[in-house]
């Protein structure tokens, strides 16, 4: 069956190669079929990091957001400047205590903006380290097919060589993609969990 | 965002009305979508539940397809007469002992029908009594709008005159949409649970 | 069988109407069978708002006890003063981030104060938007009959007419009222979760 | 707060000794409070095994209630003939193979005796071994004070010498009792779960 | 740290290749430590299936057991003739029935052959399909280190040309082995889930 | 099977008899094994508290550190200072606050610390108040035999007499050996479970 992009994703993780590990993939399936993709990302202590989240998302066919401190207020800005269809964030039982408490951040700074905008319509949480979160695996739910974007996702993982992408991240995200393309059938896929919005999810386009 | 139809459903419930209670909307919206629509029950003991069965499926513009006992091998049968892309049937952790029954009977003749054929390509599970299985509340998963069929979907509950449809299973209908609906954001909703099939669960359309 | 209200209720919520839209019938059958019921709000920034608290509290035989910012000494200071035989909160894995803060206020407060004075006996977390929380469906526990207290549930909440009621909250309290009524075999009722203070839960009064 | 003991309670258990161990303090409870109490078990090969029923009913106050095979019907007979307010029966996902049979029995007898009779109003599931069920630990829900009738208890269990009472089950159901207990701020109590019937929970007493 | 192997380790499983693509690794690395290692499989009918159990035994390091059919009473014999330390079966809540089924017999004969004999004295589920279980997916537990025996269980695996290995099983299994050894820290693992014996569950060796 | 103690043990706990309490009994046992044991508590604001955490401490051979707040930033450098092979703090979902707080800050400073010195290899949380957490009962996982210092552990419970030991936390802790020490067929134990660190949990020694 045919792939739906949503007119806009963004991504509001931790670190600068947070979209692409543990997003990657779709990211780029959306923008190939027309979305406007938004990877926003605080900006990172260390010199060179921003560089790696700018060529990282060039590579998935997104735009690049950064910003100084993930607070409430500034998400609520960020959410309300790109007005997205769809946003992605971390498990809000993440084992990375970082990913939490920017995960809380942006749930915290929701229901004014959707309130507000009526927009994000949409919220998912990603995939996390070995597809565990600290009260288990993550359950499967929305399963994207990424057979063919995730060589670009390995590609754009690469453009993080500050990172140990050769020993660690790349490796296991072939494992996740793996995992999850089994669990639908195909090569590579990812998982994403829709986080309530004030009682609200996504209503499903197919049976 | 557009309804998807597959290609066809087949319902395998325990009794006349279950698939009209369970999954009348959604089967009432992939007939009108084009979907070839088929509601499999087991010929009743008591006269007039097998007309009234007649009745519901036609309102819902589905086929019946009514056949003597539900064992492995004659559903076994009946999935590959149909062949149908979905197949959806009770919760294998239901509250009552007959949807339990024949949702393992379905199960058990699954594995080697996917091999030899190919389909199903995907298995759900409907709602139950007040959205309770025996293990708590049925989770939110595949929540499909139902409002321009609602009223379709208690029409065909109403060709079951012999059970208590007036004072019990419309009201029931009726709050189990309003609850799906508001949990997507609209009037009436269904929900259905994916079920793997041998590790394998449908694919997202859309994120 | 006979309904036993407690000697006292204190509801520790995060908004002017969340008392009369989470607990509502629950209160006023407590308060009729004679109970002294207690709403804390914290004050509210937008005018108008505290105005129509009061007359949401008197519409359900409460008293309104307005203090300022939901701290933990705060709470502490509120518990000790009314020293009430139940509590009732938001759920902690509530999809409102302020529902949350607030029950992670009142649950940071208790353990001192359950020691010092003995009270409150019990704690419970009540419904939330579409009964789902972040980690899925309210489980079902506490369920209490409101179908006499029902109409006054409704009238306490159009108190507020600064809120969306007649839209948003009104249908959606019907629609969970009605789903928790048909799962105990009623008209209308709310349901409540027990949190353990210190390990300990309710006790129950029958099997 | 005061105990309301049901009308009447059936307990619908594997072996001669399964009532005492799992729901002696509350059947010892509810028939001094005025039950009438019923204990079904069926008739044991191991001779002196019916004796021991009969004397541990005797202790309980209970009627012993002895059949042949728990086949479908024949539970549906029993729960006809005693028309109890109340059922327990063992945990569905039980550790005990034999246990879960009965339970599935009960269950599967359960909708036409309802429908048909309006009894029982609430099925119960009680403890296991080390409170362990296949899936895990048995969740909380309505757990009864026994301090009162706990001695009674253990003198029931000692009415059946041919069981392994002294070493196993005695101090595992002090172990119990005092878990139980400690819960809800009582030396002794026991534990049970409610069963949905048809989508049906019991209504609380009291909040 | 270092490897303790039980005395012996039987697996109860469905088909002739269960024990190689679910446990092979943990099975080559008991054997290769000393223990007595021990595959049953009910005879198959089709012709060459029984001889490819041989091979993949061999393999291992296992000793092949074949009996008919898998009935409570059979198993029975079988873990009285064996006497294992360790039983390892199929998840309760398999996806394939004939899992399923077999793993429900084992669990019937337990009990009686536990107390009549004392072994075994801990039992295991192992994985499946895509690591996911009817009620979603398999939880971690004992994660056992098998990349000293990875390439053992592939060979193993590649021993029942009649089956999809190449295609399907043989990637799976990869990937499982994979997805298991990341979340340990090691290149290739196999996870199992302790069950319940009457209550008993695996002490732990170290902290 | 016999105890393999790991090198080095920290518990990371919030008042100065938490380590006796829900862990003392393996603490006890790692330090009899040779096992450096360290027993980290925040300075307590009442007189006499600190000298019962050193009584406490010397009874189960364990080194008492001492610190003033425990901040992320102090909580990783205690992890530096003592590079301890296994942590074991307080459930994240505890009943008590200090102790989720605790938790939390603990959680904070792990993956930092991990990426720099490889240490701690493993973590665990222990139990709670009569083994519930905010979202249930504690599930057992890594149960330990403490039958041989079981005494010890009361003893050093004993070492704290400003707190409700004789009443409160002595007869629990007996209930809680007992109830641990049941499911693993022993007379008393206790149960650990283990903590994702970054996607990384214990690899098991045996099956």
């Amino acid at each position: 069956m045919p792939f739906t992009a949503p007119a806009s994703v963004l991504t509001v993780m931790a670190h600068p190669d947070d979209a692409e590990l543990w997003a990657g993939g779709t990211l780029a399936r959306c923008s190939a079929s027309g979305a406007a993709v938004t990877i926003a990302v605080p900006r990172h202590t260390e010199p060179g990091r921003d560089t790696e989240a700018a060529a990282g998302a060039a590579i998935l066919g997104a735009t690049l957001y950064q910003y100084d401190q993930p607070t409430v207020a500034r998400v609520r800005e960020l959410l309300i400047a790109v007005r997205p269809e769809v946003v992605i964030t971390h498990p809000l039982r993440d084992v990375h205590a970082e990913h939490r408490a920017l995960a809380e951040t942006l749930v915290a700074a929701l229901p004014g903006v959707v309130i507000a905008t009526g927009h994000p319509r949409r919220v998912y949480t990603a995939d996390s380290y070995n597809s565990l979160a600290l009260d288990g695996a993550i359950p499967a739910h929305t399963v994207i097919d990424i057979t063919d974007t995730y060589e670009q996702k390995q590609r754009a993982l690469g453009a993080h060589p500050s990172q140990p992408i050769t020993d660690h991240f790349g490796p296991m995200a072939e494992t996740l993609a793996r995992l999850w393309g089994g669990r639908i059938g195909v090569r590579h896929a990812e998982n994403f969990v829709p986080l309530p919005i004030l009682g609200r999810l996504p209503a499903a386009l197919t049976i």
